[in-house]
């Protein structure tokens, strides 16, 4: 999964340098490398842009500068181009998702992916979405559609590293946890059973069997750790111990 | 679908009013609305989140202010705290992805999920993770971990709109279980802290508040059911009455 080319990242005459400086650091905040950059307003390179990509100053560093659009994508095999509104173009629309699912797709054929974000206020021009092959939008609330551009490089960003997590972190986790097994659960059940038993927890006695049943199902659902089991014996043991003493 | 309860987005310890203003765009967005903040830094209303939110003004003014996490969380039924180091408590680790899946499962059975997130510079402190039920972390780049607080809004309020209608069936189960909500958990933890240190269980001194914390921790972990919680209080009742009398 290492060696996959991750899509090209491509400001399209971005505007504020601060914009392309927080798209550095979003592109790396999901291990992007790869900025190009067409037609800065402010020139290249940026000090706005590199004060505000901070630690992300190498995507910066590293950043292709071009002159237009066809240059940018030249050795590109498939361009996505980022869109907030429908555009009057027969091509495909899809989401984040799929785009990125397309991309690692064609990465995985050794195939180059481009993806084009356009300048802050106006977006990508009908030219520069000409050259693309399909049209990417993010699925945002239409009352309120005000994705900015680091906003947007970063969507992506996290759809193209989503989708690359073939664990579940939560299995992992669990993984590393010391749970305790079935017999040490049985002889917490054996412990709290016996002291509720003394103290006359289970009652009336015909349903005794019942409750009984259900206080060792518990034990078994709640998936203890070794540690919690040693914990809920501690408990009683002290509560026991300290209340006869009381007495 | 459109009368799913979305997640209530808590902020604990804002700092800046830019970020707050931020959060708020970031959740309106993708239809989110139910905004709440916990002891903000500079106060309520804060005029600079207000010039940020701009067109998701409304979404701060209807904003509930609370004076501490737990009060914020009271009417949860469950809670994910995001956090992006490793945290040594024994709790779920999910990606957003899975936590929204899970959140969306219990919406659809009426119930409300919270997500917590922490102050910009330090995040979440381990006595408001341990109120949770689940981590939340962004699989971000491990050389570049450096999301800001709108940003992680974001990706959250994205994860609830991508995500339709597919629930996988054994997150519906989960979700159709009668688990306790966090008021709930708190006051069964409240009543083992009180019955233990009646019997000096939290020995020596120094390290009764890391005991306590441990403890609470497991009894929001443990995820119990509410007739469990019902369990756990009848069973100490009892030991402590039966011994007393006995004594």
């Amino acid at each position: 999964m290492t060696d996959l080319i991750p899509p090209t990242m491509i400001l399209v005459r971005p505007q504020m340098g601060e914009n392309i400086g927080a798209a550095a650091r979003a592109m790396l905040n999901f291990g992007l490398e790869r900025m190009r950059v067409v037609g800065p307003r402010d020139g290249w390179p940026n000090p706005k842009a590199a004060a505000m990509a901070s630690g992300a100053g190498r995507v910066l560093d590293n950043a292709g500068l071009f002159a237009d659009v066809k240059a940018a994508i030249a050795d590109c095999d498939y361009v996505f181009a980022t869109t907030a509104r429908g555009r009057e173009l027969v091509k495909p629309v899809v989401t984040p998702e799929r785009a990125m699912e397309m991309a690692r797709a064609m990465a995985h054929e050794g195939k180059r992916v481009g993806v084009l974000f356009g300048p802050e206020r106006a977006g990508l021009e009908n030219d520069d979405v000409i050259l693309a092959n399909a049209i990417v939008t993010v699925p945002v609330n239409p009352e309120f559609p005000s994705l900015n551009l680091g906003q947007c490089v970063l969507l992506m960003g996290y759809e193209w590293q989503r989708q690359k997590a073939d664990v579940a972190p939560e299995v992992m986790e669990l993984a590393r946890t010391e749970f305790a097994n079935r017999l040490e659960v049985e002889r917490l059940a054996d412990h709290y059973e016996e002291r509720l038993g003394d103290a006359s927890f289970f009652y009336p006695p015909d349903k005794a069997p019942m409750m009984k049943a259900n206080l060792r199902n518990m034990w078994g659902r709640l998936n203890l750790t070794r540690a919690e089991v040693q914990t809920f014996h501690g408990m009683l043991r002290q509560i026991a111990y300290a209340l006869k003493k009381q007495g």
